[in-house]
């Protein structure tokens, strides 16, 4: 089985990313990458400043590009992957969905809304069936999907697994890579020998997109859960993987023995791009750590330590790879589900 | 007025910044420096590996570098500071208190001795009597004060401004600079592009100190606040500044103007190195950041920022400077605070 | 005395350092700045992004900026410094020199046309007699100075100290830190654990115009030194500081010692920014450090290191603070010499 | 066809290196390791310090490691790597070639002794016949084999491929990686925002053992060549990957598209760990970056960019990977050759 697939907004950090996990995808063939209009027409190794540290595939070096318009898009192609900035994508992806594509975005824009499946396949699979409601109540033959925030991600398995405590209030301090600013995002500036203790918009979506991600779908609509999560958001010079400080209360007490069992009962999918374990726990209290562990299950993991009983719960750390299982390894995964459950 | 002053272990991270701080200091004249065996002897040029970005002082450079011992120090030496290893400062600093010395001492042994003064002078000064307690029951004629843990430090001065509100429990992540573990104490190979999510022992000691530093002294002893503190400490590649993300649950609940109105009620000493306000409350939620603001008031001031309204309390930044307010900085206030109240 | 001076493009990294500068200067007072159109009518505090790690001086964050235009700029402004981008600068300087502003300017345009001298005080103030020259041919009653850029400036005064051993050829490896390339000009996802081993156009400026710095002044015009300078330009992940390996052949050997006597020769200038010695020798090889040693002398000494006999000439390092000594506190120092030679 | 190999001192970081690369190894299988006294007899996994980005292999981790003696080390062990400090290999390597082990090592000394072999297999593979006149003046069984220091490796390939043209003179810069100086060669405030111009006895290694590389073997002993090499050693904030600017003077001219035909025309041999080509180009005059490119070719390939013809010869930068190619790779590659031409 081979699915045609395409990207939206290919030629920036994220896209990058999507092509190098597109790279020998055992199900997904490429065959389309847009990008501005400056930029359609050249070839994929014109408009893109290459800038992860593995060469260029040759065959996707000659790709054109071709503008973000359902029209520039072949008919053949069966899902998109967006990683399109989300003022541009909140118009064009819409666009695409109406002419019939089924679009895995991975633009912050729509998460939130009510008829938008927000999805992490391990956490919340069973979310995807919001589509009927979606296509029904937009009119859609296509479809669209989203994955939550770097940020988010990596927290929301292990808050997942600890809910069988009762979840009920969650602290997390984050320590972000630069990457998960894009490009351009972060200057050097500003951050080498330096902590920006901001990101615009970031708790936010930390603690709504968590309840999101964690309510039930009673067929209709998603009920949110009522977990209180405060975050706060720091960004520091490390190139790629986030790690975060967290502290769960839960209505019942934890031991770390529990909480190991929780983690290690966290699902496993058959997917090509999901992890197994999804949680690694790491014994050594100075891991997981950025730049030694983010790349665990190739980049796909969720990698935990220093778990310690807490008043009223647990607290213990957590790490991912931000452009990876926190982006376009995300939208990948969501890809792959949408195939499976017969949306592609 | 002026006080002779000495430095007990003088060639480190923190001695250099205690001569840094004491060259042109008002009322001190900085008349010993002792070292290691193999130091004494040689100059202090020779035996410091100066690492602070102003050339060394020449009056400095010249001084014979002394043993660690009573006998080595000079009889008019009126105060001491201490930045040994807490395995030495152990041993030796009470040598030096029943040979008659006042010790002001940054070294970590002690500092929660039921009679050992720990003191952020504009904390807690009136902890200083437990010294009649601490000569009492020692039989000694000097005296041994302590300055709390870098980390503690930077944000006790904003809880104790929040207790007015009555505060029950304190969330509190830390990102802690390389130059907190001494000049050789983080490799580069553990730090460029990485954080480390553990300091040994370090989130222990924010937990008790803040205790100690809140309580109160009734006469004969401290009575500890009931502050329930969790933290969580992360070594970033920040050469100085520790920032902290701290949520402070109260009482009663607490908007940000009240939070201003308590900061900037802070005290303010008439001490020669205390800073003027005490803490510096920043209303851009991108400040303060290590690099740019921890050098205010000399790197003695708390900058304060990122202000929230959270559930059952306050959500904030601080920041201090680790080695400055946070080690040496610290110590030279308590040895202000040890004169003006008499104890020099 | 009292100069009133102004800044042309007083908002970005460069026109801060301006400002850092001038606070308590002895003679010259700013009166104005200007920056682009969109900054124009708003406070300094407003319009600048300040970002040096001292805090913005409070009589300066209130001045309003204007628009960068002669009409905009008061009558009474005796000397103005420009930080404009280069294709600004190529626009708008000759306006001001042509309404008879007398401009000393760090901006890259026009460095080497015949008749504008590029002056370092130390090394070629004579040059400045050029503008009797340059009035003459523009029928201007302004005139315009120019500063050399920051790699170049860091390496010339150490060459003009040499070539009384006959210059003739030099190589050049330079380590430049990011602020050279102005704020936002490196990411961070550029440079953390990297070097960019190019330079748009920075080598040949270091070719062309230490010949021109080095030259002659016969009445009328720059004869240029035959010195053949090759330089290999990379940027490295510091803030501040450029660091170059030198090695300058000569027609006669350089012994180390003769090196050094040379070095200390250098001449001092008793102007207000002068450094007092220029040149600073380091014995120890490991210095000079950018971090440790590019405030030395307030940013403006030059610092050298490492010397080492070599075939033909003379192997070494030299560093300078390149916003201070090789950006704003130039052009600071032409405008005291332009002040003491009666242009202004 | 499998070889039973050993590392001699294998868990500091090139050891660590090495266990990477043989994991997987078409020929060669990994059977003893040794280190200091207080490790052996522990298992590999508690006695390293493992911080390569890839886990420990598991059955590596299981391996018990052994004291660094030829009795410690099982007879059927064909050839040993050894990554010991110099100071120890001076002593134990001896023993071992003694013993009748063939070592290929990369520590430091003994490279320029006149019977020990300093190879780079596609530069000058035909001096391992010097080995022959080792075992006869030495009594020995085994042999011994060096690799040269990793900041010569990086620019010697590119020197013998430019010696058709008559090599004369060089002149080399290095921005060397952290982790050249091992894992706690370099601590974190030394090097964080700055960079540090000296690297001890680095300077003379690549003067010396380039001219020895270069030599020719005529059957008894090596004819160094008489090229005149000047280093200048700067240790930069890069995890990994020395960066050199190269300036070559030739008897003949170089333009440019020689040069190409000159690098494209380096040999590529058919070893295991052997790149293809061993020289890659960049057109583009950013590349290489040591983030960015160190990696090419399993680390094991040199990068070349930014060729310019310069005054009597070529200009241009080269990169390669400090702890692959520039030291276990290298001493690999070594073995795979030792291999082939018999000697194991």
């Amino acid at each position: 089985m081979s699915v045609n697939v395409g990207i939206l907004g290919g030629t920036g950090a994220v896209g990058q990313r999507f092509i190098q996990l597109l790279d020998g995808h055992p199900d997904f063939e490429l065959v389309a990458i847009t990008a501005s209009d400056e930029s359609a027409g050249k070839s994929y190794r014109e408009a893109a400043k290459w800038r992860v540290d593995s060469p260029i595939p040759n065959w996707v070096g000659d790709i054109e590009v071709r503008a973000t318009e359902p029209e520039a898009v072949p008919d053949d192609v069966d899902l998109l992957f967006s990683s399109l900035p989300s003022g541009v994508a909140e118009v064009v992806e819409p666009q695409f969905t109406e002419a019939g594509y089924v679009v895995s975005s991975n633009s912050s824009n729509s998460r939130m809304a009510d008829d938008v499946p927000l999805v992490i396949p391990e956490v919340n699979g069973e979310h995807l069936d919001l589509l009927e409601v979606q296509q029904d109540e937009r009119g859609w033959d296509g479809a669209l999907v989203k994955n939550p925030n770097c940020s988010t991600i990596t927290m929301v398995p292990t808050l997942a697994a600890l809910d069988r405590f009762g979840l009920e209030t969650v602290h997390v301090s984050t320590l972000q890579a630069v990457s998960g600013a894009g490009y351009d995002g972060v200057t050097s500036m500003e951050i080498i020998d330096n902590v920006i203790p901001h990101i615009g918009g970031e708790e936010s979506k930390m603690e709504t997109e968590s309840r999101k991600l964690l309510g039930s779908f009673d067929g209709s609509e998603i009920e949110q859960h009522d977990v209180d999560v405060s975050a706060s958001c720091n960004r520091v010079p490390t190139l790629d993987g986030h790690l975060e400080n967290v502290w769960a209360e839960t209505a019942e007490d934890i031991d770390t023995d529990d909480a190991r069992d929780a983690f290690a009962d966290a699902p496993t999918l058959d997917l090509p791009s999901a992890p197994d374990p999804l949680i690694e726990v790491f014994e050594n209290p100075d891991r997981p750590q950025p730049r030694l562990d983010r790349t665990l299950g190739g980049g796909m993991q969720i990698a935990v330590g220093g778990l310690q009983e807490t008043s009223g719960g647990l607290q213990y750390n957590c790490l991912a790879h931000n452009t990876i299982r926190g982006a376009a390894g995300a939208s990948l995964l969501n890809g792959e589900l949408l195939v499976r459950e017969g949306w592609v």
